[in-house]
């Protein structure tokens, strides 16, 4: 029986190979490590590299948490329950290079007691915000996951793209966040077919899969030349990322309204970001074309 | 009988004659307008500054819209009334030397059909979100707000300020926005001893105290030299403005959920703003100096 400290465990052993993968990568940074506890119980590791080479500022953070669940939390999950668990590995990398993309992934496992049972599920996905869309790097960014996804259970890709596209969607300016990827929560053998260990298999394969995505996304974008203008043009889709987190992510208002460790909290928002008033696009730019491509339902895969 | 399109008007002409005075001050830019229409009826006139002298970025926004109340709204009112009418004016300046503050000033008036009775209110306020705490100016800041207000009402500034200090209150970072000021909202006869003639013509000396307050606060401070790292600390104070704004701000979120004008109810969001993981002020450094003076309940009149 597949139990939450073997769950913690190997979560944390995937959140150190990507640390050093990253520090590879990077060629220049290291990360500064914060390990934090939580007054209501458990605790987490939080690991931020800033003013890299290739990454401006980046976050991987582990967490293993329990206790008994906030009042707002209770009734957003509409139970009396008081009891839970929840661990996690939660990721953000902003790049210097405006070609390279803003990168996400957050793989999570949650468990409470419900009278005599246990309720548990899995969560996650990993998803991605170019400051330009390459149409051949998010076409191959969704063949990848949409591989990792096919291993474990055919249906997961297309469903769980779909959900990506629905909840990376910043509603007040009518666009996704990016070319979206995928988007998975409260996930359990009921509603996908698999045993629990299958589940926690594609759960950890998510998390090994982010490396080679990244290093496939920033291998010829983070040579390529930019300039000033385009580093502006960065700042400002990084506003709408920020937005996006503060206004709508499920983490961060769970963590907002739980008094969690805010620096924790709020390590994915971009290092320099800007809001330009009125902003429009040349027509046929760069810029224009990316603005383009950032609504739902786009089959990168069939591209 | 005071009537709204009376309010509607005179508040235009604030909007107008702070624009005025801004442009002069500034003595670089001028201010660009938008006109629009609201869909549901009504419409409004936002100006913005942007890369003048002394205004990095500023938006002066001029509404006055009528129409069938969202159902979000509703439920927040707590009311099952439909026709509503508001009108208002929303500064917000961005400076460029960090040693100017950061100033916001609103004032609205709102009425809703309540079966015979019609349901009608004042709200409106200034505040003062500076970079660097200077205590002089703050004093002499709240001292102002404290004439103008005991001109109208005695009891004003003290209940008003001890409001401002709770609204403007950043909960996740257990900090101010700023040096606060007066907030009010829902104000009538019932609650204030005062005519709705005498609230309107409080309403419209908070609205022209606005310039006199800006020029005592800039006189100095725009001439005062600042270096990078100043201009830095300027950046990651405003990613706290934007934290504000997208997490807690009534106006913004109506804005967001009614799916309003983008442009102008993000006018107030920071030219350039930053997120540094887990900074730490010097100690006694000018910085940890405001970031000790970012809280509740501080005397500014009697210090």
């Amino acid at each position: 029986m597949l139990d939450k400290s073997t769950i913690a465990t190997e979560y944390q052993q995937i959140q150190n190979q990507i640390c050093q993968s990253l520090q590879t990568l990077d060629g220049v940074a290291t990360f500064e490590e914060e390990n934090w506890v939580r007054t209501g119980g458990g605790g987490g590791c939080t690991r931020v590299i800033q003013n890299g080479n290739l990454i401006e500022k980046g976050g991987v953070n582990f967490s293993a948490v329990h206790g008994k669940l906030p009042e707002a939390i209770k009734k957003s999950f509409n139970t009396q329950n008081e009891d839970f668990f929840a661990t996690g590995i939660s990721i953000v990398l902003h790049p210097h290079n405006p070609w390279v993309p803003i990168i996400h992934m957050n793989i999570r496992y949650f468990e409470m007691k419900n009278g005599e049972q246990d309720l548990r599920w899995f969560g996650g996905g990993i998803d991605v915000t170019p400051h330009y869309v390459i149409n051949e790097d998010a076409s191959n960014f969704h063949k990848h996951l949409q591989m990792v996804c096919n291993v474990h259970q055919q249906t997961f890709y297309n469903k769980f793209k779909a959900w990506a596209d629905d909840y990376f969607y910043i509603k007040h300016r009518h666009e996704t966040r990016g070319i979206g990827g995928i988007f998975y929560d409260r996930i359990t053998p009921e509603n996908t077919d698999l045993s629990w260990d299958q589940i926690f298999e594609f759960s950890k394969a998510i998390g090994n899969s982010f490396i080679p995505i990244y290093q496939n996304l920033v291998k010829q974008t983070r040579n390529l030349p930019f300039n000033t203008e385009q580093k502006q043009w960065q700042y400002q889709r990084r506003s709408r990322y920020a937005e996006f987190n503060l206004v709508y992510d499920s983490g961060t208002k769970f963590g907002l309204e739980t008094d969690g460790r805010i620096e924790s909290i709020l390590m994915s928002m971009p290092p320099m970001a800007s809001w330009v008033y009125n902003y429009q696009a040349e027509e046929n730019s760069d810029e224009e074309q990316t603005l383009r491509l950032l609504k739902k339902g786009i089959d990168w895969v069939g591209v």
